[in-house]
């Protein structure tokens, strides 16, 4: 379902914001029901945000989903919330897709990674 | 591995920080590496921090972990960080179970909660 490359996205330097996006799937395996379809176009579209900096996703099967959204700065934020196509999907996900979820919108104030290296 | 149940950690009142800990594995399923016991210890550990508030966590298998700890405040959030039990892990992590990982340390400024409603 996910494009990405198995990479987290890596430290950026702060600040910056990250949107956590906890959830729990009315579905679980999301086949059938649209989600996937949707999902991957708002993965498409965040793109054009500007100061949009990456997306991790994660989802236990049987359980939790974590989608964490990083962008530059309060107003690429405020851009991706009110984009029209998104507001769609956001209130379809409540209609279908989630049992439950939680968003918590957080401005990172450090940031470090960690690369192992190899021979 | 995990005990949480399936839910995520809920909205709370702004001010509060979200630690984002985000990592590939070396060895996937982490089976007789030792990374499940430490998990399962940490997990432990981290309750008994003042301030503590919850964590979620979700693992796509074959890919990207999303491990997100909250916590109150500042104090809270050093409070873990200085545990000499979770510095332990940490540097055996480095050596041993992570291939990369991302630490991003936020403040959270605006959350909510959904959850659906049952006949």
């Amino acid at each position: 379902m996910s494009h990405h490359p198995i990479e987290p996205v890596p430290a950026h330097e702060p600040p910056y914001y990250a949107a956590v996006f906890t959830s729990i799937w009315t579905d679980d395996d999301g086949e059938g029901n649209g989600y996937g379809e949707t999902a991957e176009r708002m993965e498409e579209l965040v793109q054009d945000i500007p100061g949009y900096l990456g997306m991790d996703q994660a989802h236990t099967p049987g359980g939790l989903s974590i989608t964490v959204g990083y962008f530059r700065d309060a107003d690429a934020l405020k851009e991706w919330r009110d984009n029209v196509e998104h507001r769609a999907a956001q209130q379809r996900g409540r209609a279908e897709w989630y049992e439950r979820y939680t968003l918590h919108v957080a401005k990172v104030e450090r940031s470090q990674g960690f690369k192992r290296e190899r021979d």
